[in-house]
């Protein structure tokens, strides 16, 4: 049972002969959602100097994150047959748009980046990986869209002053060249957070029902 | 029947063993959602100096809020089994954020939140409680989220001129070192505008299906 | 069967004994929705001169009327069992609020409410009446509240230059003493474009099925 | 099984005998879709001089375009049993309210509608007509309606400076008289944005489920 906390992910996943179509599948998920919520920040920095800097701002960015990666998690769960696993990937991208304001600190900073890592990741187990869903699954790609879009309302103005606007599509879909010390920075918390929520969610949650129904689905 | 509405849920929630997983997941749920609603107000505060009182302003409290409660129901009615019970805790902590407005008064300030509480505590009894709720119970933590952000954007202009910027996540969360009168009010407020719903629904809704099905569950 | 368009609403509804409760029920629903809806715009006048009349102003108006109508219809539906008929009343409503802009005109403001309301009632059909309409029921309340939203981006400039400031809440609930021209106006456009639904929707898409399958629910 | 990439559409659906039925609903659809999104362009212009080219404009917008979309695919799905085919149609009026910035270039702006149109029909073939897409078909016009929303927030800087304001409703619907060679980018566009997502779609991911499961509806 650990093995799943380090995996993230259910073991039945791959099992999965199709590893290819799922790849591309997820490759189109995350190439939409970037698209949208990246693009947004571009959009804003074209239309205004400060844009993404004002409530405005936020609410663009914020509702630009959450429709697309709703969308994003629904298409590639129909497609590659549940494999919903935005965990890191997603998570690492929300962090990759942000830098963090000079005025915050690196602490402060990294706390939030654990703190919305673990507020998406405790979502994606909660309505869409825990057996004991239910019928909530019906609207956990909903949910997983819209807790990014209201964590980015809290943590645009703090962990970054904004969304970059350095930060071209290019840049993040090809050479990834952005400062390093960042990167490692959102990276880090987001494994963190993640983290959190694979050992919380599978010590406390998920054991309880698999002892109860070891023969569930 | 009547002891239902006093113990505001459904009773054999009180059955479940699980009452610590249950708690840390309720805890989770409360975090989550007082994060995204207490933060949005911190941000708007940092990116502008009258920023709640704007209708930008109540805009991105309403979708801050509205999005991080579906959230937080969400996550917790599949983990703790069904044991949706936000009312009077969630109820209490959007009261926490707004502080009356001198020029609205007390007794404006008062009616406003108990017809708040009200419709919130009236949400989660007709779409997650009601065992006649249907299909209807996969969009009740979207219902949830959503009359509260609608709420918002008249609220926020009246029980208070703004979400308090002096309100720091850190006093939520540990202290509760609020001004005590307005604290009374929204307890107050809300104790009384869950009762109501508690009294009118169980009486006039609830025992109309248990008479006619008491076998159902 | 034509009884049925005029009826607008399934016949089995009223064999419902219940009648009291489900008008407590709709009262319930449809006071959540005006406080939502007309109070956002007193918000607005509050916050600021012309707020209803700026593109923010629309989206509160949308975001506040779309919220809390979808809510509004979650919970009318589940309590007086599946009693959704916010088809004249709540399209009324929504008329209520907006006062038609000298500028456009009054035959323009007409055929904008009829046509603001024909989306709303067909919504309404296809959605949430209508036998066929599967496992979109689920959505149906959403649907119908956003398409009011949407609508009022639209109709919030043209029909009137904004959301009536003088229409306080008291005068909408107890004397309805609104300018009795405006009055008329949005009352006999909601029916009609009400009734040329019923028309369209029951000749054109209730028939087909029912004569194939007679006995279905 | 190629044919069916290029029918673009599920094989059954032209086996209906009530096309003129499916005809009027689809048109119903169409125009509840073009008065919002079309007439909310409108209402930004007559409120301001420059609306569409602000952030909140761009806001406005979205929002109006993924809450109509939503409710237009919902209301054909129910009534034309299942004819979901917004593809072309719709990703056409979606082109038609953009003209590409004279500072963007004719390349960028062909590029950006081919993304922007293959992540909307994309949308529309994983969760509404993947015979795999499961209980998200529930959300499938939310999802279809919101990615829209999402890539307005993108492209609405970019394709074009904002949603052109001498669009009038009338001329959209009746002459067509736009400027051709913006009118054949948006369709050229859009057609290769959808055939791509045809060939890709069906060749990677239908294939897959039809050769197991030969005898799926």
């Amino acid at each position: 049972m650990p093995i799943r906390a380090i995996a993230f992910g259910r073991s039945d996943e791959f099992k999965h002969p199709d590893t290819i179509r799922a790849g591309v599948a997820e490759f189109i998920s995350t190439f939409i959602f970037v698209f949208a919520g990246t693009g947004s920040g571009l959009a804003l920095s074209k239309l205004t100097n400060d844009g993404p800097a004002t409530p405005t701002g936020l609410m663009v960015a914020a509702i630009a994150h959450a429709f697309a990666l709703f969308v994003a998690v629904s298409i590639s769960a129909n497609i590659s047959g549940g494999h919903v696993n935005p965990a890191v990937t997603l998570g690492a991208f929300v962090g990759e748009e942000f830098t963090f304001d000079e005025g915050v600190g690196f602490w402060n900073a990294f706390v939030f980046e654990i703190v919305m890592t673990f507020g998406l990741v405790y979502t994606v187990y909660a309505t869409a990986i825990d057996p004991k869903r239910g019928n909530l699954a019906t609207t956990a790609p909903i949910a997983i869209g819209f807790i990014v879009g209201a964590n980015i309302l809290v943590g645009g103005a703090f962990t970054g002053a904004s969304i970059n606007p350095a930060l071209s599509i290019g840049r993040v879909l090809v050479s990834w060249n952005i400062t390093l010390p960042n990167h490692l920075v959102f990276w880090t918390a987001s494994l963190i957070g993640g983290a959190i929520v694979g050992f919380v969610y599978d010590f406390l949650f998920m054991n309880q029902t698999y002892n109860h129904l070891p023969t569930s689905a």
